[in-house]
């Protein structure tokens, strides 16, 4: 497989979206041939099954129903979007991917990394990201920081205790995987964690060359 | 768990609306408290899964995907619906369930019966019904029968050679699972086979009390 996947990952409030803008700016001065994409959703199929997953009329959703839908989101996403884009050697970026999963359903819902590890490991085909990053942060600094947000989704509106198993499952990930998963503080710059984030693609890309 | 859970399965045209109707109409007559359902679908969340599985829009819909749907509005459905009618003792009736994954996505999809019945068996944490009526129908008067209806969904647009495979899958899970699959010959008299329906059901409940 050409191209580089890169997800990032992080608890709400932890500043993805900030640091996705900076590095789409810093991906299109550079004319390096890329596509942005998230999760849950990407594709026509994945968008659909999106708006079930963060309606907040889904209350009553059973954690296996969460756990499969964001696997078949994910087969879709893999299938139609990442794997061409790989094939044509491009630089793909994920706003999440299966490490979400993993910590909010395996870890928060307490559903276990086995076994929602089994059920995303066969729905990518062992497609995993060649980099992750992981924005870490205390989860009450990222629940203060979400507080001005208006229209919060059904995950966001879990419980205080929720958003710190996330955080400590993220925690946890990092230990599994070291040569995977970079992470980052949160709490620094927001210029420092994106220079930091485009000198370790830097250089993954010319150690690749 | 009290109640009884039964499931109606057959490829397309094979006549399972017609003897559900009839059913109906019997436990409503006899005051046999009951509930009837649907797969996929069954719930609210079901139903949103429904549409997206059966649009025709979503032609490009991964395989995967497809499977992980299906598992998804069945998990829904067991803890939602099943599950809570069984406990008040109910009969609950089902239009498909999990043998319809097992012949649509593990045999005629040619994703294989083992991983398929791991996702299913893992979503529907082991709820197996307690009878299984299948209505077997060579696949050419099945399609027969389907031609007359306009409006067909994305499964009932695939080729001939998928609801050859269909009726093959079925007739290869009777084999697996000889005491729970009552196999009903589709070409005899409606009224026949409803009659048989009503006495397997009978005997069930008078050998169970």
């Amino acid at each position: 497989m050409q191209g580089l996947f890169i997800t990032i990952e992080g608890s709400d409030g932890s500043g993805k979206s900030t640091q996705l803008n900076l590095l789409k700016e810093y991906l299109l001065k550079n004319n390096m041939d890329h596509i942005f994409t998230r999760e849950p959703g990407g594709t026509k199929i994945g968008e659909d099954i999106r708006s079930i997953l963060l309606s907040k009329e889904n209350d009553c959703m059973d954690d296996k129903t969460e756990v499969l839908l964001y696997a078949a989101s994910r087969a879709q996403h893999v299938q139609e979007k990442i794997k061409p884009a790989l094939q044509q050697g491009k630089i793909v970026i994920s706003d999440r991917f299966i490490d979400s999963s993993l910590v909010y359903q395996g870890f928060a819902r307490g559903i276990g990394l086995e076994q929602v590890g089994l059920i995303n490991n066969w729905a990518i085909g062992g497609l995993m990201p060649d980099i992750t990053f992981l924005l870490d942060l205390d989860y009450t600094i990222g629940l203060t920081r979400k507080e001005k947000q208006k229209d919060l989704d059904r995950l966001e509106l879990e419980k205080d205790h929720f958003h710190e198993k996330v955080v400590n499952g993220y925690r946890h990930l990092k230990d599994k995987y070291p040569k995977r998963i970079i992470v980052l503080d949160a709490t620094q710059d927001i210029k420092d964690i994106h220079n930091s984030i485009v000198s370790h693609i830097t250089n993954k890309i010319n150690k690749s060359q």
